[in-house]
């Protein structure tokens, strides 16, 4: 592990690229914008993926897997969404590479084998999958149809940043089809509230929900629900989004059905998705200067072992002890690691792990078996304890067990410290410039107020929030009326 | 569900077509040859995946995430790798489409988005990843690597059938590096003997281990050892390779690394991957002319309880021991499901679990309440008992632990009783054409025999068999010595 991190209060943006690489979560790739995971950052998303997995099946939806290209009439077809994404597609237009007669073992793309129609590499799926679903729906009878699929989609993007902007990245992607307006939109809700469970509950972030406006919402979307996070910079992060597509891509792949009365009706539409962005969420909403801070819900390793010894004997006593902790943990279905390395000293593994956001570590010495006691320490606020061993199984799972209430606590302090109200264009550019944050006002409902304020500030409608207190005011742009407040913020 | 398959004796390729179609498990979709999975296919899938990643983290490995797109200049850097590949590879050239002035609403390939280098979509990930890994890889403490990555990845093909052969498919790719020839190759066999025990243990395909031969290798491997499955029409199915690269991709890739002593080295490396594909071989090793059998390890549903009645007591009655029985299963782990759909009829609900191959089905009426009863049938055998239910907990039980290993052995039976030795080409074509089968036969060894057999036959040396009796004999072709017999088939 060589050296420390840059401290946030320095600079917070190079902070969190030396927290991404040091930590071996992910790292820029020979490919321009896409990323490799890393094990360390893989665990981790398998542990989200695990989850969510969990709430969408709990839910009523099962997987399902779409190809990956998408055919350029079918791309087109829903215009809006079409739209949206064209200025980011990557294109395959070939199939077949020759040799360079040039150049010996150089390969050249073969103008033979040129594609009739192009394909896009999917940025998100509604196009082939309602171009399927076309196929599967005829009656109310085949509705609703509750898919989930976990894939790789490309967004071509000229700046990129590990895992909050890379031109490839892995996500979920949720497709409904229902037979009402009133059962689609309750879907999208539904997924928002599964969203909010798991970033609150899992990750630890306490979230805003609410809807996008109208130039913030997903092309083609007729209402998109979002939650909002909070980092540390006081920069906003949009960290999942769940559409009512109202009847948008039924209208544009022909997609019916006969009604019980045998009236045929455009089905209605949902869709939603994380990606992982939602890695740079957890690492932004909780690492520190000394690295990443990880809830023990998501923690690939949630204790971590380390053996502090000089003589071979020594290694032998502390090394039974460690084993012994490590199988009542193990058995309780903890996920613990006993670090036996003998290739590295204790202080190289302390820092790996303080850096990799172990929740807990125990280390253990030959005074520790001669006093029957071990050293606990805990990666949420450094507190080191010396700890019987009579007692250290229920020390450890009780710290376990508050520290994900506890992490979620300091995570909402902070949004809350950092979420103010402003009544005017000048209170509204002094908070953005001092301190960021979450910015609570009036806006008379315009695109034309919020580009405005946006080009002023940098600053977007993150969302109009779901517990909105409806109150008469002016917009802080357009002195114009208003009916309620919603939320501002520069975000990434 | 619309009617019966066409049986097996009459087509077998039309009864695997229509199977995959109606058991709701995969279907062609909108783009060439990429197949779309179906929620049926696809919780089959993540079974296999479940338990072969829980085989791959429990022998050391871990997951990570590779990009989906390798650029040419490293794409051709191993040249018998972009050799074997060069010819089946989707190629994207273009980041963005703009607006057709000629027609509103259509897009366009934006001639000004043309990349400058060529990004090839994966059809395998080694170039990607060693040109990663040297940059990870300094000195033997570096080593070993050993990651395994779930994906999806494209090779064109002209001629695709669902599962077996698609240009898109979804797979795992292990990728390790060593520091010396020995550990890579202990690395290459112990994977191709996790895919052993997967597919006898788990989907109950008794299979041939072996190497292939240079015709049959891995591009850019050394050594590529196999499992080889053979199924019911007498044709062999590859199932898994691993492959010994040797120090290929690490010389392509400039990786060394320095030695205990210091000394520079080229790393070893191995990879291995099994895909989608396996789907295919499940389906044919053991489906029947009214569908699916699925062994009990990777059923997504072990059981189903199927209602029998006619007025809403009757249905009220059934349905309350149903879900006792319900509960009792599922408190115990498996998977079982109460269909309790009002708007169908047991004969329909029979008929859909057979062709999609639940092991157990339990049907409950008013008369089994009445007499302490429920109908059992075995999927397997097509039997059907009337048991008692105080016994029928242990019955199903008892039921679902043999029937893994009776698949096993009704695949194993026919395997055996289908393997053949021939002595000469004219025994060797009688069977084929009669039969087909794995034949046993003696080889001189060279490319140009085996060339010319499968040029006659069709039929190619599937493997060089781990338990091969070293025995004296002459080619079936040349008649030239051979140390012993290799397996043909006609392959799929």
């Amino acid at each position: 592990m060589s050296k420390s991190i840059t401290k946030r209060s320095q600079d917070y943006s190079k902070w969190y690229n030396e927290l991404i690489v040091k930590a071996n979560l992910a790292e820029n790739s020979a490919v321009r914008g896409c990323m490799i995971i890393k094990p360390n950052g893989y665990s981790i998303w398998e542990k989200m993926q695990a989850q969510l997995d969990k709430m969408f099946k709990a839910s009523g939806h099962q997987n399902a897997y779409f190809p990956l290209f998408v055919p350029k009439s079918l791309f087109e077809a829903e215009e809006k969404n079409a739209e949206g994404f064209a200025k980011e597609c990557a294109i395959v237009t070939h199939y077949r590479l020759k040799n360079d007669p040039t150049q010996k073992g150089k390969l050249l793309v073969d103008p033979e084998s040129k594609l009739e129609e192009e394909l896009i590499v999917r940025p998100t799926s509604e196009a082939i999958i309602w171009s399927t679903y076309k196929n599967w729906i005829q009656s109310y009878r085949d509705l609703p149809i509750l898919l989930n699929q976990w894939s790789n989609v490309v967004r071509w993007e000229m700046r990129t940043r590990l895992f909050l902007r890379t031109s490839e990245f892995l996500w979920q992607e949720g497709h409904t089809a229902h037979a009402t307006k009133q059962e689609a939109l309750i879907e999208a809700q539904k997924m928002n509230e599964i969203y909010r469970d798991f970033a609150e509950n899992y990750m630890a972030v306490p979230v805003i929900q609410g809807t996008k406006t109208d130039n913030e919402r997903f092309a083609g979307a007729e209402i998109t629900y979002c939650i909002e996070a909070l980092m540390q910079d006081g920069k906003a992060l949009q960290a999942g989004t769940s559409h009512f597509l109202g009847q948008n891509f039924a209208k544009a792949f022909g997609v019916k059905f006969a009604n019980q009365k045998g009236k045929l009706d455009y089905v209605w539409a949902t869709s939603w998705g994380v990606s992982t962005r939602l890695m740079g969420a957890l690492v932004m909403t909780h690492g520190d200067d000394k690295g990443l801070v990880l809830p023990p819900n998501l923690a690939p390793i949630q204790i971590v072992i380390i053996p502090i010894y000089k003589t071979d004997d020594q290694y032998q006593d502390v090394s039974n002890k460690a084993i012994e902790i490590l199988n009542h943990f193990k058995e309780k279905k903890f996920r613990i690691k006993f670090d036996d390395r003998r290739n590295q000293k204790p202080g190289f593994k302390f820092n790996q792990y303080e850096l990799e956001g172990v929740p807990i570590r125990i280390s253990l010495g030959p005074r520790d078996i001669n006093n029957n006691q071990a050293e606990v320490a805990y990666r949420l606020t450094s507190e080191k304890e010396i700890v019987s061993l009579d007692f250290l199984y229920q020390y450890v799972e009780n710290k376990l067990a508050s520290m994900q209430g506890e992490m979620f606590q300091k995570a909402l302090k902070f949004q809350l410290e950092n979420t103010f109200e402003a009544n005017s264009m000048n209170d509204f550019i002094e908070i953005l410039n001092d301190k960021g944050g979450f910015i609570s006002a009036h806006w008379d409902g315009t695109s034309e107020s919020e580009q405005a304020i946006q080009n002023m500030t940098k600053a977007s409608i993150r969302c109009v929030p779901q517990k909105r207190l409806m109150e008469e005011g002016k917009c802080i742009y357009s002195g114009k009326p208003s009916n309620g407040r919603v939320v501002f913020a520069r975000a990434y």
